[in-house]
Formats: structure tokens, sequence, C-alpha cells
């Protein structure tokens, strides 16, 4: 074809995720369209990514500090920490701005398909982190996958000896949904967990 | 949330061709956990396209040299020219690797619509390169669409006066089309232009 560089290129954007080759060869055709307005601002913001942004030695959030600006916030309730499985949830939590506490960043849910054992994931900082006696809650924000429940399930064991108070995020129909299309493990667990008003 | 240059490279990705903010979190999140095998080398390969890519004085496609390795190709045939929209069709012909001719690049299609007219694509370079007396057949493979075949006729109209032969990409069914699906634009033009078996 032309250029080497452009194939490379294009095999290195076609694997990043939600993307395919023909995605891939529309981005790389629009970076070399505009050099100056896309493709340059796209470099130099991505350099200053990697040289500035660092994994949070507390909680796992990435950030140019750390600890991140979240661990090192005054404004945040440092009795609760929330436990999510990956930054994403965490960013999606912050989108919200409701929750005011700290987080923790798992790396990932336990699998025995996948291999993933306690030790594969940021576990012991996180026991490490309630053994300083400042937490009074956990809040597990885990996936609502059999994955998810079974890393909820090990961590409440991890922590029944100590006088934390564990909670998990509430299950049921999602605001704005229609209960027709709503699958039926759903429905079953809102009934039986149906509050009165 | 957590590191404006975060934020500043998920605005940026999410304006590039088929992805919104949700695919760009995706993809920047990936870019941060492997920044040694995935981030980094992307950063070397845009800065590689960057530096050496250019487009071809001769027929507007990309290449690290100019005039580009199919223009300078001496084993391609000189004598036929094939005019696409873009170089995203340049490439597709060249995946297909049957035309063995050269290539010119109009940058786009006449379009009232657009506001895009005669000078604001690149006619009048291909009109030098057939001054030449080289060509002796130049193959219109614009998108088959109305602006498409606006600018095919309009193309005509400017080298009627020229002995080049003038030809267009056929149309009708795709290969492996089934005929339920085909739009009745797509079929009655097939039945017009039935061949003999």
């Amino acid at each position: 074809m032309s250029g080497q560089e452009i194939e490379k290129l294009i095999k290195l954007t076609a694997k990043l995720p939600a993307l395919g080759s023909r995605s891939a060869r529309r981005i790389v055709l629009h970076l070399l369209k505009k050099k100056e307005t896309v493709l340059l601002p796209l470099i130099e913001s991505l350099q200053e990514v990697a040289a500035n942004i660092k994994t949070c030695e507390v909680c796992g959030n990435y950030d140019t500090i750390s600890p991140c600006s979240l661990c090192s916030s005054e404004k945040r309730d440092r009795s609760t920490i929330c436990v999510v499985q990956d930054v994403a949830d965490l960013w999606a939590m912050e989108r919200v701005g409701f929750y005011r506490g700290l987080y923790h960043v798992l790396g990932g849910v336990l699998s025995a398909l996948d291999g993933i054992s306690p030790e594969d994931l940021n576990i012991e900082k996180l026991l490490l982190r309630l053994e300083k006696g400042e937490t009074k809650e956990v809040i597990l924000a885990l996936p609502a996958t059999v994955d998810g429940q079974i890393t909820s399930h090990y961590l409440v064991s991890r922590l029944k000896d100590s006088n934390i108070k564990i909670t998990t995020l509430a299950q049921g129909i999602p605001v704005g949904a229609e209960l027709d299309y709503m699958d039926e493990g759903t429905i079953q667990l809102a009934i039986n967990s149906r509050k009165e008003m």
C-alpha cells in the first residue's frame, strides 16, 4: 500500500478496544488529513499522559500525583472506602458526584475461568488500609456478575473479624427501565428485595 | 476526576471518527493500563507518521516519498489513471490488488449542498497530468451517489475534447448479495445493464 509507517499505525490502532481494522483505517486517514489540528495535538496529549500519569500507591486510581488527588483531598470522607473493579468504575462513580468517600481499585475480580486468584488482585493493600482504623464502612461496588458476587463474598469473609461495616450497592430495576425489557433474574431479585413505601 | 491530562486525552480521542466519549474512555484506560506495551509504541508510531508521511504531489496519495511509491513504480501501468474520491478508496482498490495502473485522488466530490465546487477538488492537477499524453484511459471510480455521479459527468465534460478513453466502474448487484435485500434503484439498474451470457 503506501508507507510501512501507515500500515503499522493502522495495526496498532486496530488493536485498541472498540476498534477494528476498518475504523482504524478511518481514524488514521483522519489523522493524516488533519495533521496540524488533530494528529500533533493528539501526540502531545498522549505524551503528557505517558509522562505524568501514575497509579496511586494507595487506591490504584490514575493521577499525576501519588497518593492521588482523591486520596489526599481533605474534602473527602476518610471513613468510607468504596471498592471497585476498575478505574473505569471509579470514574463512573465520580461522574455521578454523589459519593464523597475514598476508593480502592481491585484491578479485576476473582475468576476461576480466567485463573484470577486473590493474589492477583489489589486485596492485601486494602486490608492494610483498613488496619489503620480510619475506615468505618466499606462499600462493595463490584460488578453484578457471578465473579463479582464471588469476589464480594470473599472480601466479606476476609473482613468479618473487623468492626467495619460492609455494604454493597442495591440491586434491582434500573431507573427508567421498563419491566418488559428486564431479564427474569433482575425481576425476581427486585421482587425479593422489595421495599415498603 | 483524575488529572486534567487524562480528561484532555479523552476529549481528543472522542472526536476521532467512529468514536464517542464512552469508547474514548475505554481506549484511554487501556492505554494507561498498558503503558509500555501499547501507549509508548502508539506514540512512537504516530510520531513516525507525523514526521515521515506526506501527500504525493502527483496523485494525492499518502506516502513517505513524493511522488509516491505508486506514481514512481516502474511496475505500474502508466497509461491508466483511476480517479478516486479519497485515499481510503485508493487503499480499498489496492487491497483488491487487481488494478495495476496509477491513481488520482480528487479529495472529495462536487456538492451543491456542501458548497464544494471544481476549484475545491484536485481537478486541475489531473488535467495537467493528462496533458502530458501518457494516459490512454481514465477510470472514474467515484461513489455511486448523486454527488459522485455529478462529479463523474463534470469530469467527462472536461475531458471530452481529449482522445482519452473514459470508463466508470460497473454498477449492479454486489457479489454475494440477495435480491431481496437490494434497493429498487440497484435492481432496476442491474436489469437495464443486463449482460448476455
